[in-house]
């Protein structure tokens, strides 16, 4: 027999998630010969574009990196001064640099390439003070990378660093998650696994190598024409690509092993870059408020407002950002990763066939949606197919699920509703969002219960922790809301509301920026001025522990329920 | 065939020793011809306790490393503040101690070390702004290593920080002997092989390991708890060891590649110390005019002299210095390692039965000799019989031979004498210095006149060079002559000056002392004033090209007469 049968276990499994015998899981059956085997679209690893784009904010360009061109004067027989002196000589010289020393790897080169180009060369200088580079003749390009480490989601943005322009941007799926969908499950793998760390360190690595090989191709240079990379991501992200361990952040109080920022050279860390490349690591606040948070900090700047702004970063966990220029405070909380598409029965990340938009008609319940891939919503002609949801998308879809009375306020699937999109799947009711025509899978893409409470759960942790957060601050309103994340697309604003993702705020005044953590990191690559402030801002915000405030569990059941609507 | 090929058994005990098959068994090969064989340094039967003792001057303890002792209040839910920065705070609180940063191999163990010994350790800081080590508990005990890199030997001083008392010393073999007698063949070695440079380093790191081993081994403690070492050593071990290729140090103008001081991990060198030790390695003139000869002139400071000072540092290349606080000028001459041991029939480093002192009756020409490892002259009570000379016994003995009218000015045999001591070996004459009696050897000890020979040369390259400076300097007439080198003992400075090693100076104002090169590491290694004055010193020196001089030639080949005597 090819494939061993279904066990009782694995039936059972099926049935909660909601999916008919025709599915198989891998941990338990077992194969006897050949067999054919489809694996679900959404369950793919392979290529998956994840959009985890930046809005360019304008940047002022201040770069770490600068390129000088020289000729320098051969040694002789009277003076046979040493290449290295030579060198920095010419460069106080002719553009005032001081005290500048050579990276080692670059002195290794050093004689071979000048003579090489008849003392003409150009000379990479980090920060004014270190030469990381030395190429033969002129070269005037130079570029930058910015990296955001999600527990689920790796983004790159390759950059000109004399424009301070974007080139290339691409998301990957965190190899990590292979041992842990969450920074807890994480860290448990590196505390009950003696070579743990060094595994999970070794998938992030090699998941970063990979990212920058794809985006040096996409403009056709090689890794090693970027001079520099900024690095934001949550503390386990960045313990861990530090090979330090993450075992105390779980463990009370949380605190991680550094806060502050890091310079250190690309190659110490194994990422393949100029040899003498800068990896600036962002600053992190705390065991649960990470450089990711810092980056978001640094492309909103609450600190230079005077409305009261909560922001809110959306990953596998959210963090949460509360004040202005006068106070900042701050929270993180578990939230699960429904809002980035996983957890959810359809769910997927942004990626071709992704649902990222959906409206449903509440007459006929209706629904229309918008697909990645395609300019328009609907059905366009030749047209990409659906394959499952994305964040954004399941944002939409429970939000217009509450608007249309399919579910209830307290989740609950509306009984009296009839319609041939409603299914009951054992008593675990679904809602049909795409027909099985509309789809690559050769069945109904359904939002079910088990995915609503997923939402619940996610929006109630935000919305809990906010209050937490506002009560502490002594404020009642909110001026602003920003959401960030690295969603497929951003999200609906109003349908956030809808939800109860947050307090409630003008809409005019809730805005979606996308990834803000990426962001943030590519203003801190191109404008050393932000890697000043985000030191400054982890100074100065004050960080609240939810865990050890007992408002946040009763604030938090009461926030499972979606608000009353106004609309 | 001038090596039989390797055999079975051969092959079968080398794998046992877990060596490769560049080695052979001296029981097993057969000689048909000419082959260089090179002794691995660990199988020599005599262990060479090659005397590169340093003469241990007063120097102010002013060291870049310090520990200091912490106790640090644990991070609390209430402030959980990284651990990095606790120990920052701490040190700054208590010490005063700004703007520190950690080496990033500290902060992957930084916060189990601390949790290991409830917050109380032990920091080591370099240059009072890096963390380089934290230790659990109270630690007192801080150590550094000075090594001079000579071309036949390498010389390493293990001393205690605190007190800058030398606690152990050894030398040991230049393994890249194997590769060539003087640095001119090991550049060959460099450029003719594509992997030379890398054999050559390998060859270096690998004894300056094997040293570190056996240092820390006679005071019990392990490589790890040194934390920090200097360098000397010529510009070619110098590069070599920097794995920056000499190639262009054998090419006009001979310029290197740096000549600057440098600080960088030992680690990164493959020097096996503390995991973030630094290696301070000292400045280099000229691509003849090294790091050792830096040390040698913070050693002796001619530039805080009045008197007009030559610094004679013997090697295989000599280096010489002239001047005093106004100027000082330097040279280098190929002087070959004769004054080393090398090159003549029975010379041999200084070891146990070297005969390192000797005088000779004018009128029976009957010899008393000192063998190393004998406390008195002569034959004491159970003495250590000769195995060969070394260099300060050769001076002695071709000093004494003039003396003793044995030899002519012109270094010629005198054929008048007839002595049995007096031997004729196929037209090249021989003085026997120790019956076979006296020796372990079986056979007389005799210097031949290819040994006076290769003493002209040596003595006749230094003294020219000196009287080109001393031109170039318009003096006449030296006031102090100082007699520096890796020596068996500190070499007879009346018969140096009976053999006309340099321009005449008053007796009492010739100083032997010894390995200089070597007493300027240490003293760098304890007193960071020392790093800045050889800084300094590189850019006041000048240097002068001996090969672009038209007169040393002349000087030279005048120079190779020994001096009239008048005694």
């Amino acid at each position: 027999m090819p494939l061993s049968p279904l066990t009782g276990e694995e039936r059972e499994l099926l049935i909660q998630r909601g999916l008919d015998d025709k599915y198989r899981l891998a941990c338990q059956a077992r194969l006897g010969g050949d067999v054919v085997v489809f694996v679900p679209e959404a369950t793919r690893r392979a290529k998956q574009i994840i959009r985890k784009s930046v809005v360019e904010r304008a940047t002022a360009v201040k770069r770490a990196i600068k390129k000088y061109y020289v000729e320098l004067p051969p040694p002789t027989l009277d003076k046979p001064i040493a290449d290295s002196e030579l060198l920095i000589a010419e460069l106080e010289h002719s553009f005032g640099l001081r005290d500048l020393s050579i990276d080692y790897p670059v002195l290794k080169e050093l004689s071979a390439c000048l003579r090489s180009s008849e003392w003409k060369a150009t000379v990479t200088v980090w920060m004014k003070h270190q030469i990381i580079k030395v190429e033969p003749g002129y070269v005037d390009k130079i570029y930058g990378l910015a990296i955001d480490i999600g527990t689920t989601t790796v983004a790159g943005y390759l950059c000109d660093l004399e424009s301070g322009e974007v080139l290339a941007t691409e998301g990957i799926m965190n190899p990590q998650v292979a041992y842990g969908e969450d920074v807890m499950s994480r860290i448990t793998y590196t505390t009950m696994n003696s070579d743990g760390l060094a595994t999970l360190n070794a998938a992030i690595v090699e998941a970063i190598n990979t990212l920058i090989v794809s985006l040096t191709k996409q403009i056709g240079i090689r890794p090693e024409g970027i001079s520099e990379v900024t690095i934001v991501g949550n503390t386990t992200m960045h313990h861990v690509l530090l090979n330090i361990s993450p075992e105390y952040l779980a463990k009370i109080p949380f605190a991680p092993t550094i806060n502050s920022s890091l310079d250190i050279k690309s190659r110490v860390l194994g990422i393949g870059l100029g040899e003498s490349a800068n990896a600036h690591i962002l600053p992190v606040k705390a065991g649960f408020l990470g450089a990711d948070t810092v980056g978001v900090l640094i492309a909103e700047e609450p600190y230079n407002q005077d409305e009261v702004m909560l922001i809110i970063d959306i990953g596998t966990n959210g963090e949460l950002v509360l004040g202005n220029r006068q106070r900042l405070i701050s929270a993180s909380c578990a939230m699960g990763p429904a809002l980035e598409g996983a957890h959810i029965k359809f769910g997927m990340r942004a990626a071709p066939g992704a649902i990222e938009h959906l409206a449903i008609d509440r007459q006929d319940l209706e629904v229309r949606f918008k697909v990645i891939g395609n300019e328009a919503w609907d059905m366009p002609p030749s047209p990409i197919k659906a394959v499952g949801i994305c964040g954004s998308g399941i944002i939409d879809a429970v939000a217009e699920m509450v608007k249309a009375d399919i579910i209830e306020r307290s989740g609950r699937f509306n009984t009296k509703i009839h319609s041939d999109r409603l299914l009951n799947n054992n008593g675990y009711p679904e809602f049909i969002i795409a027909w099985a025509s509309e789809t690559t899978l050769g069945q109904d893409i359904t939002v079910s219960i088990g995915d609503v409470r997923e939402v619940q759960l996610a929006k109630g942790a935000i919305y809990a922790g906010s209050r937490v957060l506002m009560k502490k601050l002594g404020v009642t309103k909110l001026d602003r809301v920003v959401l960030a994340g690295a969603f497929g697309s951003y999200i609906n604003t109003e349908n956030a509301l809808v939800l109860g993702l947050f307090p409630k705020c003008e809409l005019e005044k809730v805005y979606s920026v996308g990834n803000a953590a990426g962001e943030g990191a590519r203003m801190a690559l191109i404008n050393v001025d932000k890697r000043q402030e985000a030191e400054e801002v982890v100074k100065k915000i004050e960080y609240v522990e939810l865990s050890a405030e007992p408002e946040f569990q009763n604030l938090f059941i009461d926030a499972l329920q979606f608000p009353e609507l106004n609309i």
